[in-house]
């Protein structure tokens, strides 16, 4: 075991889960919550899990970042959201050393963070993972879990390895019982999870229904395989093209899946702000600028900057 | 006056406006009524028109078309999603001589009619109108209301001149204060009309909201321009391309109008069946066939099949 010591920043159904593990394993952790704070301070966390439910009543819990100490490793769990508020939360728990690993969805999420603490100290993970809170301090996880980790190539289209302290990290994670990857096209990984994230989140808003009702449905399921098509068709004009066969297995993929409603469904329905920034409007800005136009997805966008617009 | 008699199948929004006119200005009109009936043998029309409101406290209406009398003229009047009944409803009402005038709205309307009493016989009329349903018996008309009437062109792309009594349908209307006009080309009126009833209807009814709302927001007012480039596009594809500065007339129209609830809007809200066969399928398979896929049309369609799937 490594001895790093972790920030975590989002106490939600993915800053919960994975930061929750690390501590239970033994690691130092420390959490910066919101909403939850005075819940975990009091009761610590309570995790269901289809690996294994556990609870933690004692957790180092936070309201706000300059009362943190700086770590090893700060892993950025907020919605995107909140990266505006990367700025004053970062330099309190950064050092020289620190590894900033974001593992939001979407892209530019790397960019956020690397404007603040500078690109060599960024990285990524994508978390291929069905979780969701079902109250303060309580995080219900119902699916898969795997995190993809690569370093961030700011702005550049080459592979880069893993630094010797992701590489760590990841191996962290598998020691506190999180499967984890590595792998060194992070730009690339990050258009693979866009195949899902894309439609699934922006369909299941649309159309107030979960994933398995989306795939029962001929005419839901045929545009959740039309915009993954076009998704593809931009990831290819970006470079990054998506592995033969992959966007079959996405399908095939959510068809064996419990059913789930993808957070940007739920942030709908809370009346919460969307990732629409990172998750539709950048992939879809990048891939026109590409000249890859994806009409449908332009069109889930504007549909919901519609359904959140004041 | 020409004293053509005419028949209404079906009193709504359009045809109660039009028919009631008819008779105001004395013609002998017909209404097969369905859910209005019992209100209709009653109470008769209530008719609040910017035009001017007026009552006819009296008027034929029936339960079936097997007791109405055959008419010099049929005005087809429901909707779309009734088409299925025009078998049984077209052949007592009508005689050799007599002409079919579908105004509905969309694609196929008059092929759906010629099936029955074929095409000689057939006839179709584009309203421009803003009318609602207040109650049984009782029709709001908001704005607009020209009728563009065109001769069926039967699968042929020529233009084809109204026949003398279609002339004279028109000149009817225009007697009864309704403003009317005659055209050549039924079909390309049709990709005009299909211009502004594709994005209102399916984004209103989508998003929730009326023409005003959606034309207010930046989001949704892009995403209907967009929509109307493409249904531009596939206009173009099948050969009969809008007039140039059409769309931006379209939308500089819509500006100008009241606010207004498309019929798909207030039929999703009700839960009744949309007009998705006429309006949005078979303009995506016709332009489609022509090499045009409108993406933003099929995505829209799809969501809409979801909506309302059982």
């Amino acid at each position: 075991m490594s001895g790093l010591t972790y920030a975590i920043l989002g106490c939600g159904a993915l800053g919960g889960l994975y930061g929750a593990r690390l501590q239970r394993a033994g690691f130092e952790v420390h959490f910066l919550a919101r909403s939850d704070y005075d819940h975990l301070r009091r009761h610590g966390w309570r995790i269901d899990s289809k690996d294994g439910d556990f609870v933690l009543p004692t957790v180092h819990v936070y309201d706000r970042a300059g009362r943190m100490p700086r770590c090893d490793v700060v892993l950025v769990c907020m919605k995107t959201t909140a990266n505006g508020l990367l700025p004053s939360l970062l330099p309190p728990v950064t050092g020289p050393e620190t590894l900033v690993v974001t593992l939001q969805n979407g892209l530019g999420v790397e960019e956020d963070c690397a404007a603040v603490v500078g690109a060599e100290h960024v990285a990524g993970g994508l978390c291929f993972l069905c979780s969701n809170k079902r109250g303060p301090g309580w995080v219900h996880h119902l699916d898969y879990g795997k995190v993809v980790f690569g370093q961030f190539q700011d702005g550049k289209d080459a592979p880069l390895a893993p630094s010797p302290r992701l590489r760590q990290v990841a191996a962290d994670f598998a020691a506190a019982g999180t499967p984890s990857e590595l792998m060194d096209d992070l730009r690339a990984a990050r258009w693979r999870k866009l195949c899902w994230n894309i439609p699934y989140n922006a369909l299941c808003a649309i159309l107030g229904a979960d994933t398995k009702v989306v795939m029962e449905k001929e005419a839901s399921r045929q545009l959740v395989a039309a915009v993954m098509r076009e998704v593809e068709a931009g990831a290819a004009a970006c470079g990054k093209p998506l592995p033969p066969g992959f966007v079959g297995q996405m399908l095939a993929d959510t068809d064996a899946m419990a059913p789930y409603q993808p957070s940007m469904q739920l942030d709908l329905a809370a009346g919460r702000p969307l990732e629409l920034e990172a998750i539709l409007a950048r992939p879809l800005r990048a891939a026109q600028a590409a000249g890859c136009p994806m009409p449908r997805v332009e069109t889930l966008w504007r549909e919901l900057a519609f359904l959140t617009s004041t």
